[in-house]
């Protein structure tokens, strides 16, 4: 263990993140570490018939700016990541997918956050009804992996796991790593 | 303005993030936003004179795991972001850039924290010396962009910053778009 944990307190615990203050030792000198708690999210990159990609265009408030993201959402209590991923992807989009692609774990800032995003592809859609959280207001959208790519070059595109999500799949289908 | 504040209480003041709780208002209706405090951090992809680039293996307390990560830091009080690019990189790898390139802004996590990350391309680089911060352990490494995409398809790379770089910066070289 590169860094051992002597004290450990917790300062908030909140809604969506708790924040803990931990002092520990680093080769015998003292450091203090700062830590958001979160249980950790699922992103969704999905094709719909004609290979376009579900996205949504929603206000975030911490930076006070409409983002255009894949859709994505926090784990519930203990909550198996692929079932989140189809529970967001149907509450957000209103869609259920056939077929479900790991695509690895995006760690968003590893510096002071425990946030986890685990990444997945999906196809082979079918409708079954949106339903969004109370507070949640977004837009629905459909592009292409090109469209995207477009607006990842020209900067409209600026989520990290968004950018990374459809970089990583474009680059899957160039190679013939996608089995969809 | 999608999202009216009604009332800020900053909970916690930290030496890297602060926490700050506020009521708003979403058409009509009350929410609670968590909001993570950031200065806002500097990531730089640098390509010495063989195009191979400089990445950092640390630990990243907050993951309990080690991470392969480009060369990164926050930016100190009102500092120009290209400023604590050149600074961080001189920190971190012990060399300076002769050109750089800002390649857009990323946003690791737009629900709930307000860092921004500035991205840069850089090259030309000369050896100045090392400096690294008290509490920093750091394993510095080069690899080529091919070495990179392929420890992104693998898994090895989970960092988000460093997935989204290298695989734009790997799309802006296909592109004829990078100007070194």
């Amino acid at each position: 263990m590169p860094e051992k944990t002597l004290s450990s307190e917790r300062i908030y615990e909140g809604r969506i993140v708790n924040l803990r203050i931990d002092q520990t030792e680093v080769k015998g000198k003292p450091a203090l570490r700062e830590v958001v708690e979160h249980p950790g999210g699922v992103a969704i990159l999905a094709f719909d018939e004609n290979e376009r990609v579900f996205c949504v265009k929603q206000y975030r408030y911490a930076q006070q700016r409409m983002m255009l993201e894949l859709p994505a959402g926090k784990l519930e209590r203990k909550e198996d990541p692929l079932e989140t991923g189809k529970r967001e992807l149907q509450e957000e989009t209103g869609y259920q997918a056939e077929h479900w692609l790991f695509l690895g774990e995006l760690i968003p800032t590893g510096a002071y956050l425990e946030e986890k995003i685990w990444m997945y592809a999906a196809s082979g859609l079918s409708y079954v009804g949106q339903h969004l959280d109370e507070d949640e207001e977004l837009e629905l959208m459909r592009f292409s992996l090109e469209e995207l790519t477009t607006m990842i070059l020209d900067q409209t595109i600026i989520d990290a796991k968004t950018i990374a999500m459809v970089l990583k799949v474009r680059l899957m289908k160039e190679k013939g790593l996608l089995p969809f």
